[in-house]
C-alpha cells in the first residue's frame, strides 16, 4: 500500500526530511520518495501530517505495571527498598489486564517495539501474543556464591522456556542486572551464551552515586544495604571490568548517570550503547545523565521509560517530551532532531531490530499523526512534532495496521 | 455545603495535610476540619480524593493563544523577532473560539484565577465574562521619548476601559513590560496608578542573557535588534533602580532567570514576588531559573505557564510536573511541595486574591480529584498529586460549581 504525508521523516543517516513525501510497503518498505508510482490502496494523510518510523522503547519492567504511588521516590536506597518491600505485591497484582493496559499505552504513543526485562519469567505468558514486537531479556541476578548454580540452572529454564515463542515479532536478549548484584562467575557464562546465540543484551550501569561509592570504594549506602539484605559486604568486579566483559557483544548500559570518563571511552570502544531514562533518573533523584558527554563519545544512545516502577507513564512522547525540557544547557533545536534518533534509529540497532528508520529492506513500522499546523521552517519539525505530539492516528507493523 | 475527602490539603501556614478531612462552604469557606458538624448536602469524593485550593496561574497572555507551530523556539532573539513578525497574524486569528479554547484548558487543570497580561486591550471583550477569576494586567511598553505621552493616554484609555468590568472575579493589575522596552517616564507614571490604586503589578526581568548584557552594557544581540527595530540603542535604566521603583507596590517579577544575586537580594528587600515559567524559558533556551537563590532571598516564588507564544499547553498541572522534572538538582519530594505552594497560596498572594489556601475566610476556590492508588506516608502526597494529575473532577469559585 501507499501513504502520502506532508512531512516524510526517514530518520536515514543524513536525516533526510522529504515534504509531501510517499512511502509503499508490504510487510518491508519497498520505496519512499516523491511522485512514486500509482497504488490501489493509497492514503493521503492530509495536511500537517507526519510519518516516520514506529518508535521502540529500548527499556521496560512491565512485571512492575501495577504500581501507581506505592513505591519511595526522591532517592535510590529509599526506593530500591520500597522495591524489596513491595516486589511481591505488585508482580502479584499485575496480571492479564495490568500487562495489557501497560502496553495499550506504549502502542498509543505509536510504540511498536520494547525491550522488557524479565527477572522471573512470569511476564512470558503476558507477552509472548503481545501486538508488539517484544525484545525479552531474561535476567541474572545474584551475588551468593553459593547460589550461583541454581540461580544459573534458572536462568536457563527461562531462557529456553522464552525461546520457544521467538518469531517475527518475539525475539530474545539477555540481561546482567548490574555490575553490584550479578555474580561475576555468572556473568561470564550468560554473556557467552549470548555471543553464541547473538542475543543483544541489557545491564544497568551506574545509576546512582551510591552504586559508585560501592563499586570504587565498597563504601556507603549500598554497604549497608548488602549487609541488611545479603550479608554480602564486597564489590565483585571493577566497573571497567565490567564494560570489558561485554566486549564482541551488542550491549545497552542503562542510566550512566554516574559513569566516569573513562568509562564511557571504554564503552565507546567496544561500541556499547546506552538507554537514557530521564524521567526515572529524575523520580529517583540520582541526576541527569551528561548527554554532551556520550554524544562527545560517540556513543549511540536511546531513551526509555523504564517501568511503571520509576515512572508514571509509558508514553514514549511524553518521555522525549520530558528529555527536551530536562536537558536545560542544550539547545532544543537540535536535541530535539536528537531524540527522535534516540526513540527510532538508535533503538533499533540496541535491540538489533530491522526497523527504526524509513528506507527500502526495513520493517515496515510506521507511524502517522497530524501537526496542529504547518511548519515553515522544517529545522524546527523536531522540536514541533515533540511539543505537540502525545498519541499517534496510525500505526503499522511489518506492514500490518495496528491503530 | 460540605465535600469530604480522603487527603485534604489545606495549604496553610504549616502545610497541614489532613486525612479524611472535610470542608463547609458558600462563597467562602466557613469551616475545615474532621468530623464537622453535619450538612444536609454532602459529597463524599470517596478513596484516594483530593480536596485542595483551586490551582492560580499567575503570568500568561492569552492573546497569543493561536500560536501552536509559527514561532521560532531555541534562541530568544530569534523567538522575538518571529512574535514581531507573526504578531498581527496572531492577535487577528485569536477570537472568541480561540480564548474559549484557552481558558477551556487552564480550567479543566483546575485553575480558577489567571493573570493576563493585556498588550492591546482587545482581549477584554473575550475575558470580561470568563468563568474563570481574571486579574487584568493593562501593560505598557515604548521606549521612544516622543511617543511617551501618546502611549500614556492610550494605557489610560484601556485601563479606564478594563475598570468597567471589575467585580468579583475580574480584577485589575498594571504591567510595565521590561525593564528594556518601556521609558522611565512612562514607569514612574503607571507605578504611579498602582500605588494609588493599589493594582498588582507584574514585569519581565532578566528573562534573557540579550537583556542581562544589553541593561549592563549596552551591547550584544539587543543592541542590534533595538537599532532594527526602533532605532533606539542605549539601555534607559540599571537593573537595580529598575527594581527600587517598585518598592511599596505588589510586584512580580516574570522570568528573573539572569538576575544577580544583589538583584535578587533588592527583589527580596522590597517585598518582590518571582513569576518561574519553566517551559517557556526552556523553549526560548534561556536556561533555569535558580530556584535555591530565590528561596535563600525568601522571594515567594509562582510556577506560570507565560502564554502560548512560548509553550504547547496552559494546562498548570502539566507546568509544575514540567518544573519537578526539569529542577535535576533539587529533591523532588520537597520541590513538590513548593510546585504546590506556587500554584496556590504564593500564586494568590501575587495577585492579591482572597484564595489559594483552604482557611476560614477564603474564598471557596477548591478542586478535588482522584489519586489512582493510596498513599501510605503523607511526605509523599505533594509528590505523586503532581506525576498523577492532569484534570481535576471538580472546581468550585466562590463557591459556585464550575467543573
Amino acid at each position: 500500500m501507499k501513504l502520502k504525508a506532508r512531512y516524510v521523516l526517514t530518520l536515514n543517516e543524513n536525516f533526510d526530511i522529504i515534504e509531501n513525501g510517499e512511502i509503499i510497503f508490504e510487510d518491508k518498505i519497498l520505496k519512499i520518495g516523491k511522485n512514486l508510482p500509482e497504488c490501489e490502496n493509497t492514503i493521503d494523510l492530509g495536511d500537517h501530517s507526519v510519518l516516520m518510523p514506529a518508535l521502540i522503547n529500548t527499556h521496560t519492567h512491565l512485571e512492575f505495571s501495577s504500581n501507581k504511588t506505592s513505591l519511595e521516590y526522591g532517592d535510590f536506597i529509599v526506593w530500591l527498598n520500597s522495591v524489596i518491600e513491595n516486589r511481591e505485591e505488585l508482580f502479584v497484582s499485575c496480571k492479564g489486564e495490568c500487562f495489557k493496559k501497560a502496553i495499550e499505552e506504549m502502542k498509543k504513543s505509536g510504540v511498536c517495539a520494547f525491550g522488557e526485562i524479565s527477572s522471573t519469567g512470569d511476564d512470558l505468558r503476558y507477552l509472548k501474543y503481545s501486538p508488539l514486537k517484544v525484545v525479552y531479556f531474561n535476567e541474572i541476578i545474584g551475588t551468593n556464591p553459593g547460589a550461583v548454580d541454581m540461580l544459573y540452572q534458572d536462568f536457563l529454564a527461562r531462557l529456553e522456556e522464552s525461546k520457544k515463542y521467538q518469531n517475527e515479532k518475539f525475539k530474545i536478549g539477555i540481561s546482567i542486572h548490574s555490575p553490584y548484584s550479578v555474580h561475576p562467575i555468572l556473568m561470564d557464562k550468560v554473556i557467552n551464551i549470548a555471543k553464541t546465540h547473538d542475543y543483544p543484551i541489557q545491564a544497568h550501569f551506574m545509576e546512582s552515586k551510591a552504586e559508585r561509592r560501592w563499586l570504587d570504594e565498597g563504601e556507603g549506602e549500598f554497604k549497608l544495604f548488602f549487609e541488611k539484605h545479603f550479608k554480602n559486604a564486597k564489590p565483585l568486579i571493577k566497573p571497567i571490568e565490567f564494560i570489558e566483559k561485554f566486549k564482541n557483544t551488542n550491549t545497552t548500559f542503562i542510566h550512566c548517570v554516574y559513569a566516569k570518563d573513562e568509562e564511557l571511552e571504554k564503552i565507546s570502544e567496544i561500541d556499547g550503547k546506552i538507554a537514557h531514562c530521564p524521567v526515572s533518573n529524575r523520580l529517583l533523584n540520582v541526576g541527569l545523565l551528561d548527554l554532551e558527554k556520550v554524544k562527545n563519545n560517540k556513543i549511540k544512545y536511546s531513551v526509555a521509560t523504564d517501568g511503571l516502577s520509576s515512572n508514571y507513564s509509558l508514553n514514549l512522547f511524553k518521555e522525549i517530551r520530558a528529555a527536551l525540557l530536562m536537558h536545560t544547557t542544550l539547545h532544543p533545536k537540535y536535541l530535539a532532531k536528537d531524540l527522535l534518533k534516540s526513540v527510532t534509529i538508535n533503538a533499533a540497532k540496541a535491540l538489533d531490530l530491522n526497523n527504526g528508520s524509513l528506507e527500502k529492506g526495513k520493517d515496515a513500522d510506521i507511524i502517522a499523526f497530524k501537526l496542529p499546523s504547518e511548519v515553515k521552517n522544517l529545522d524546527n519539525l523536531p522540536l514541533q512534532i515533540i511539543l505537540h505530539t502525545n498519541e499517534v492516528d496510525k500505526m503499522y507493523i511489518n506492514g500490518e495496521e495496528i491503530i
